[in-house]
């Protein structure tokens, strides 16, 4: 299981999420909280800024280099401000079967769509079904997958889902294709009688919208993955936000500065940034988030159940 | 166009075919005589030493690095001596969209097989003949497929029409392999109506067997293949090959040792390995090449014409 | 020798000097117009922007990726407008010992610093110069190297020669204190008894000014350079330079917009960046340039010659 | 600390050292059992095989990849048997500011040298040190420093003391090098003033004879370690060896097979290769050991106090 982050909300500097909380995203290379696997496989992230000269482009960085040592991250998430951000840890298996490459890299981002997402979890027995899922997407955004990973044939599966993948669009059609893609992932499992667990927690954003989804496939089916394999805890499967005026370090404590009206920042991540995880709430498995950006008002959160299978 | 170096004989030290001729293989990653572009998107090879002590298993090495800078190469080239040889150094066009990783490095070899595959030259619209390719593939070796050239899809396709893709061949069964793998690309070229040239010199080894194809679809038919692109010299469409008693420094020269009888060593390349081609051998276009090692016999070299379409 | 490119001016999408114009920075890497040798050592960049929050802190990136085939590099610059930029193309030659790795790219800049330094060129015996250089190097910039190059040793010379390596410079500081550092280097080459060429082409900044060195030692000397040496035509030793309002896609010309009263922008580079040349004028030899950015007031340029041994 | 693996003895596919015992080599990347830090800066080794054509000639190879996710190092480590071998892990401080290339990955081999050197520790204030080692190091080994490493100006700082660096050395040559430079570090601490804990736990071989040193400058002065230094246990510190007749799987468990009066094999180790332990033994602190390979003779294994401050 990877590690995502993803934010929506006032201008920050990415170094505060990425580098300064003492569970910083950076650090979950090597001591991930929640999780005892190392994320060693490469970073990635896309980080928009409402302000800049071409607010739509994030700018975009991947590389397989651990983030922990990457002089190149560093000096981004000094100078960049973001108001948007996805950004993933890559895990794999210990193993020299792994892929690590850069298309290997989330956030996964055809040319000319909007649309980013970036995934923890995996789908058991992937190889079986990478090719039961062809019919399912549209052949131009079937040949735009460069990698091999289960997360990138999901988003041209999602992105098939939608009338025009290249569009702006609203957290509602985002969590529309969402659902629908997660439906078809589930009648294949049905189809080649795969029912081991799967966890598919997924964030997407196109910089103005927001949306996380906390799911699992096989919940309690644990054959074919390994002895080694222990159940997670719940809190591992689960996704954690936390909203506020602003994210920063407030008496000493990096955390949400909490806002009853104006509440205009949100961060959802696969475990919260600080050990303290007071201020920050854990999305239920089987649930999906929406946050919006909408005009002058302040981003929304709703958490609602899923129900795809 | 990539390069490509193929041996079959006696031992001889990696360093005297990858590094010392003047055309030295690794030096074609700059400049490659008889091709102007240059071939930046790293190295591969599989080395089997008959006499080692685990003989069917090559020494494997595959790097993105550059060669001419690759210490690693360079030592392990000073150290090994081969029976048999399969080298390439890849070449992509000069693009941020090129995908580079040990992934699309040749030679291709899946888990379990013996045979091994480096390819030099493109299947035009890959992208569209790919997905169409997989009905023709057996699913274990569609799902052994890594990385995104058309190559290793061409292997995996090559393996499926063997009666047994793990078995030890001989010189005949992969000539009929890939004869038959050919065939089936020029059946889907035509079904998706794709006519564009296209280059297919390939390279098979197994330690024991040489078949080397010099093939081109699509002669003459240059339609979409870029502004910039020149219909190159019939001497670069064409492999090249020298047989001796064996390759070495004479005279200051670096060839094969001439022998009348008891010719033992074959070197197959994309191009002679020095400016001086007097002693090296075109194969015509739309031929195969065979070179069998026979127990105490030398390996014999058999040029045969190719009919796919 | 490696390629540099420097601007100081308005603000420009990086992407028009480094990836559009027909000689453009990127590349240069296989096909500089003046300089045939090939750049594979990696790519470096530092992008100040003087409208952004943290204007002194400039965007930084280095990587030992080719830069023809670097997304990251390709997608900052497409984001970032920079009012000054030093960049870097670092070649080496085609051996196993050169070393080609992250601390041995330009531009050169030390934590707390703000002049950074990108050279091309090469100091003749430079491994027999560098120890003798310690005592003129202030201890603890001496002990801030941490690459191999005869350029970083340079720019840690050229600080120990100012006083104040961490203050905010001007243009004629900086052009006093790499003419200091130059006429240490004659001294010490004087000592040992070098005579041999040695270009040291330096372009120096702090995103507010911009001084570059056209200079050779022991021009015309060119014993133990190799048998393949040949003496580099004059245009390849000069550096270029071109002002005006603003650099672009002019009449389907990428040039500087000519301005008689109110240039505000200036180019100066390893060589110009595009094949038609007319609107570029060469720096003398042995002569350096200063541009400053004066509040209000467009950069003046001023060439004069240099004196150093 | 990294980790540092080295072997003299019978010959051994170097995949059962790397890779098969349970705290196999290649594991101690990120599952060291005496060591909680994580080794993710890179792999290197040399393999001598004394049966080979070039015995003298190791197999090299260093990477920055993490070893785990290494497919040519385990592709070498399924094929070389070896006779000899130095293995290393490199480990760093978690902090952009290390410094991770091939130049600072052990073992360290200075072209025309015999002898190599792999270290785990690190000298406390080592970039003061840095320059004040420069008058003992021969000025031509001075410049074949490449890295940044202490280790590095360690070893050719040792290759300064002996009579011909470049000399076939018996087991006693090395020892006194290495006695002599240890000694030559020690005065320089006390120039300094340097007093800090620095531990120096040394492996050194050229195919023929290991020598290994167990040693700590100023053990209990841990001041200037920083806040979250914990002083090691003692077993961390030491170094552990093992002796018989042959290393491998017997009965369920990697060990040596034990032998009176044949030992023909030894192992020396940052920490054993198993969990259990228990055929392992320890060398003190402060002691240096000593194994020859001597003709027909088994190699006799000596460990000696090291006097050196």
């Amino acid at each position: 299981m990877c590690r995502v982050l993803a934010y929506l909300g006032e201008p920050i500097f990415l170094e505060d999420l990425l580098y300064k909380p003492d569970v910083s995203f950076v650090n979950q290379t090597h001591q991930a909280a929640f999780y005892t696997r190392l994320n060693l496989a490469g970073s990635g992230l896309l980080a928009w800024d409402a302000r800049s000269e071409r607010p739509d482009l994030p700018f975009a960085y991947r590389s397989t280099q651990l983030a922990i040592y990457d002089r190149n991250l560093r000096a981004l998430a000094a100078k960049v401000r973001a108001t948007a951000l996805l950004a993933h840890l890559r895990g794999v298996p210990y193993d020299t079967r792994a892929i690590i490459h850069e298309q290997n890299l989330h956030p996964f981002q055809f040319e000319g769509a909007r649309l980013a997402l970036a995934h923890n979890g995996q789908l058991a027995r992937f190889d079986e079904m990478k090719f039961a899922l062809l019919p399912k997407i549209r052949p131009e955004l079937a040949r735009a997958i460069r990698g091999t990973t289960d997360s990138e044939w999901f988003y041209a599966l999602l992105l098939s889902q939608l009338p025009d993948p290249h569009a702006d669009l609203d957290a509602l059609d985002i969590a529309r294709g969402v659902t629908s893609a997660l439906r078809i992932v589930a009648g294949i499992r049905r189809e080649l009688g795969i029912r081991t667990f799967s966890p598919m927690n997924l964030f997407l954003s196109d910089g103005n919208d927001l949306v996380a989804v906390c799911y699992a496939y096989g919940l309690g089916h644990y054959d074919g993955l390994g002895d080694d394999f222990h159940p997670p805890e719940e809190r591992v499967l689960r996704i954690w936000y936390t909203i506020g005026k602003s994210y920063g370090l407030y008496n000493g404590e990096w955390r949400m500065l909490s806002a009853d009206e104006d509440a205009s920042s949100c961060l959802i991540a696969s475990e919260p940034l600080t050990r303290d995880h007071g201020t920050w709430h854990a999305v239920p498995l089987q649930h999906l988030v929406y946050v919006k950006r909408g005009g002058e008002r302040p981003p929304s959160v709703e958490v609602v159940p899923l129900d795809v299978e």
